[in-house]
């Protein structure tokens, strides 16, 4: 008998209850029975997000959840800034330069932090309200960097331009407040640290950016906001959505509201620093230097030198049931990464570090057992 | 205890052993075992779409698929025709037209058959070859009508245009043969006759199709067809899936294959007739009143001049526990729709011939009880 651990960044285990809740009968979603449901959990929705503005529950991965976020509020020529430094970062500026928008870089390497003085002076610079949208990635969970997303806020001030922030790998597991950091457009999938399967994503709306979108001139249909808001001023969606993940949502809700969202922040700021430590205690090169820009959600760490990543995986996958993920991109044969968010525990974690130092040992590498697992207990130790 | 019946043509109920396999553990989308799945479902849906042509699952509702279906294949300014009878041609027909093709109108009366006169005329005069797609709605699920698609793809005989058909309500339930029938194009949702809750929506695309697709200038990130390709190649989705419903799916293909196509399209083709008749028996008026123009997944009657419409599902969903749908668009207030698809029963529409003629006595209608649901039996009783 093997037990799987699923410690990647994304899609994460979904507890019990969740998915027993999924085994619902189906039913009309154009009746009374989903019109409470959808208004109880848009409500409760608003309390992760920490928002009294508009959220909408749409059916599509996080990726259409950021098309969205980019096709009603950008319009074909809008200039808009991309501050990426990462695989999702770069997937954003993609979608709106699909859609046409005139998109200026303001890229940093892959792993390091985000380039927050060229937006400054962009921005200082843009006297005459040019720059329409800032799309930005709180957490880069290609690299494993958390971004400053209300530094961002701040260095925005009053230039019109809406802030348009991907939390598809942080909302429900780090801080982010859509009211307080004035994020006009906020969007997020459901598989990630709100511990339900993929199926759905989550977007925030304030005054402004409905304002921006009266005026936008980008087709849209299936991803339409302005029908969102039509159909759920009558308790439904404008197309039938994924009912199970549904159902499913406000069992996810009920649970991380009952233990608060600061349960929620602790739990995954102690799994981030266990990692962390497990891998210094392993001699391993983190990514990521500073602990203040790590991701709370997941950690990239650099392999050693004579170990092929694909090796490390497969060993850990077949031998010990732990799937952890490789790199993207320009980084594929760099960095593994461990995803600790959701329904991971700090437990979960332990075993990995456990399965990580068997598997390096096997395939040759020079480290010692025990020698991350001790140093990430120490912190578990710490969880009151 | 109440037992419910949903009776709406879609989402439909779902079989218990297919609302298991949802609770499935969630596992990584990027590994071996999604690889083995989603190759095994893909080949196992090509036989219920009867196609060798490629065929792609996507995480959306149907609509998402009929937008699919519209950007990758017509550019901005190509001219369309939109074959509509009723409600969902017309979305087909508003999704072209907001994403700037010039769409020619060939609409009849909602619940009368399609205009395919008109349409042989356009194809015929248009020598040039202007016209670059037909679209199209199978089961034209807002009226009950079915329309010819093998009809239209020999009308079109050697004319360019693409065929692009939304078969959302009817694929699994009646014959749909996309080769045979050179569908270039073909759409359906997961929620309706496939046995499975919504989440998912699955497209097939011809030769000719990836061919228009290779020059059509229509923005397209999320419903990319040609992501979708290149990610399907090796074994992927370009984006996170709706995991439990892939896996549902490959219980709920193995289902149905396992009786096969056409024990499917006999029982849909038995519940027609017995809502018919029993519409009969209660001396109520059939919107279709054609018997080979019917919807064999859902039947649309028109409802006794002294009863309204909201009263009689209301009755019927809280008294006896069955939720019937109400008309859509110009006919909500004269025709109320019973489905009769997906993981519905024979037995289950006795049920809801009974239900409805409780309803319509204790609403003050002369009819009498068992007119209807005898007439149905008789049907029923023909079963082998």
């Amino acid at each position: 008998m093997e037990k799987e651990y699923l410690m990647i960044p994304g899609p994460t285990p979904v507890p019990h209850e969740i998915t027993q809740a999924m085994g619902s009968n189906i039913f009309n979603h154009r009746g009374p029975k989903f019109k409470d449901l959808i208004e109880d959990v848009t409500e409760k929705l608003k309390k992760v997000f920490a928002t009294s503005n508009d959220l909408f529950i749409l059916t599509t991965s996080g990726t259409g959840a950021m098309e969205t976020g980019v096709v009603n509020f950008i319009s074909p020529g809008d200039k808009v800034i991309s501050l990426s430094n990462g695989s999702f970062g770069d997937r954003l500026a993609n979608i709106a330069r699909t859609y046409n928008a005139d998109v200026e870089n303001v890229h940093s390497e892959w792993g390091e932090p985000l380039d927050y003085e060229a937006l400054e002076k962009k921005l200082d610079e843009d006297k005459d309200g040019k720059i329409k949208a800032i799309l930005v990635v709180h957490n880069e969970s290609s690299t494993g960097m958390m971004n400053d997303i209300e530094r961002v806020s701040k260095l925005r001030k009053n230039h019109p331009a809406l802030m348009i922030v991907d939390t598809v790998s942080s909302l429900g597991a780090v801080p982010v407040e859509v009211d307080e950091w004035n994020i006009d457009v906020c969007l997020t999938g459901s598989q990630k640290a709100l511990l339900l399967p993929p199926g759905l994503a989550f977007i925030s709306v304030n005054d402004r950016a409905w304002e921006v979108m009266q005026n936008c001139t980008q087709p849209v249909f299936y991803f339409s906001l302005q029908k969102a808001k039509d159909f759920l001023d009558v308790g439904q969606t404008p197309f039938t959505p994924a009912i199970p993940q549904v159902v499913a949502l406000k069992e996810a809700l009920d649970m991380i509201l009952e233990k608060g969202r600061q349960y929620s922040f602790d739990r995954h700021y102690l799994m981030m620093q266990s990692v962390r430590k497990a891998a210094e205690g392993l001699g391993l090169e983190l990514l990521v230097k500073e602990e203040a820009s790590a991701s709370r959600t997941v950690t990239a760490i650099k392999k050693p030198q004579d170990i092929e990543i694909k090796d490390l995986r497969s060993l850990m996958r077949n031998k010990y049931g732990v799937e952890i993920a490789g790199g993207q991109g320009k980084l594929s044969q760099e960095i593994f990464r461990i995803g600790h968010l959701g329904a991971i525990t700090d437990m979960d974690v332990l075993t990995t570090i456990a399965a990580l130092e068997m598997s390096l040992v096997e395939l040759g590498s020079k480290v010692q057992l025990g020698s991350g697992v001790s140093k990430a207990q120490e912190v578990v130790m710490q969880k009151k």
